[in-house]
């Protein structure tokens, strides 16, 4: 979601067209601290988006855009029997990600590849289960992509897809400012070729890009002081500085000016305070190649 | 909701300040087809929003503003021993909802009330439970309201109140007309005093009118062409016609071109097609009235 899934997404990107901006806009997202903040929101979102996504044993599991390994490390807890291969273009990340897996689960066995989306190293048809969470936002055409990873899986084999939707979050008090706060992050996205709505379009992605079966379902994130870990794990520590972290760009581009940045940012602090709450809802689709005998 | 909740709101206001506005606005809510729309929407909600609410038998349970009856039918069936009483101020609803509950569930024992929200005639802590649905929306004290309804309960009491959030809906394909067509709706319901964005303010409303134990969960409705009978059900039977409701007084009031406001309607029923998806979240709070020697 938004600059948390954006470590992957440059990674993903970066043997595409959209290279140079992508790198310029989001190198920093690889610093010590990005990468901390990553790890907190993959913990306070994990048993969200996670639950009910576990491969059988001896199953071929493909994650695509792993990053920093955030989601790896939950697909290795609560698959540990699956043979997972994970993918990013940035070797950076795969260190990171490699590290972090071998930390939380020493021995897991993950296979790890640089590669790109859209050139990846595998035949067709080479995994049971594709995952691919907060990649898609980023990418210039999800339904290519979502259509190229179809070949990569067996006929009848399952997809999960995972992503966050800017537009509908819920939160008091309510304010302009910080309104325009999200509406600058979801233009500067789709500046950079992305967009920060998907959540609201896996559905029609999914079918046009051939899997079938395709169900999706929300999955929301609601808080306010009678659940502080909530409000501490993923407002103020995920989603604001989400925002946060793309206020220089923001104002560099004349999206906002620094006052009025600053102010959205503080209103939206208030959301976390006594009185306010908050709400942000994730996609999570599954679809499956279609069989031979229908498969495209 | 919206129009939803009107013929409700518009009873139970009947004895405020506001009166002379409301019966204007919403006397055609009690056309019937409106009854049976408020009907067909309270079937297709009724196991998302009742979930999880089931009263002990002979406690004595309090809906206010009960209107035509579409939530009451579903107390009852889902509290078949409870005592229930229902008000609402509008004799023509109470009758109304009266002939609805004794056609789903004859010899259901309800107790019907003409009488003013803030006007009640019951002696203070009557109640064990009280239920309130789509009726806070429309009040322009809403927080007052809630602390004379709890007045009305035992201490120890509880509280469920439902409200949805026009804010939270999300649709594909976008549309900024469509967009267009329900902040018009937010803003007439703001015009007539209410608020069609009060779910998110359900923690902040309860605790300031003193109650404890406050707990406000989402409640969420997704449709896409694989859930045929929510796009149905929910968005076409339901959500859009709460907007083409109001489609001549926006007019009326200038916050729409009729030709506006008929591209923004025929957008809404886009998302209701093959490649639409819509998403709305209601919220569900729980409270409770404290006990004596903390009760305010």
């Amino acid at each position: 979601m938004g600059r948390a899934g954006t470590g992957r997404a440059r990674a993903v990107r970066a043997g595409d067209e959209e290279k140079g901006k992508m790198t310029v806009e989001y190198v920093h997202g690889y610093s010590a601290r990005e990468t901390r903040r990553l790890s907190d929101q993959a913990d306070t979102l994990a048993a969200l988006l996670h639950e009910g996504t576990a491969y059988p044993a001896g199953s071929r599991v493909l994650e695509v855009g792993c990053g920093v390994g955030a989601q790896t490390v939950h697909l290795v807890a609560n698959s540990p029997g699956a043979r997972i291969t994970a993918v990013d273009v940035d070797v950076d990340s795969l260190e990171r990600a490699r590290a972090r897996v071998a930390d939380r689960h020493p021995g897991a066995r993950v296979e790890w590849h640089r590669a790109d989306l859209y050139d990846l190293p595998f035949p067709n048809g080479s995994f049971d289960h594709l995952f691919v969470c907060f990649v898609l936002e980023h990418l210039p055409e999800p339904e290519r992509a979502l259509r190229r990873l179809r070949r990569l899986l067996r006929p009848g084999g399952t997809a999960t897809v995972i992503e966050g939707d800017h537009g509908s979050v819920v939160f008091h008090p309510d304010s302009p400012h910080a309104r325009a706060v999200i509406d600058c992050q979801v233009r500067l996205q789709a500046a950079a070729g992305g967009d920060a709505l998907i959540g609201r379009r896996l559905q029609p992605l999914l079918t046009a890009a051939g899997y079938g079966d395709v169900a999706v379902r929300p999955r929301t994130v609601y808080a306010d002081r009678t659940l502080p870990e909530t409000v501490d794990g993923f407002v103020r520590d995920t989603f604001i500085p989400l925002f946060e972290g793309v206020g220089d760009e923001a104002v560099l581009r004349g999206l906002a000016t620094e006052e009025d940045w600053r102010r959205g940012i503080v209103d939206l602090y208030r959301t976390a305070e006594d009185g306010g709450t908050f709400h942000y809802t994730f996609f999570k689709a599954t679809a499956v190649n279609p069989p031979l005998r229908t498969a495209r």
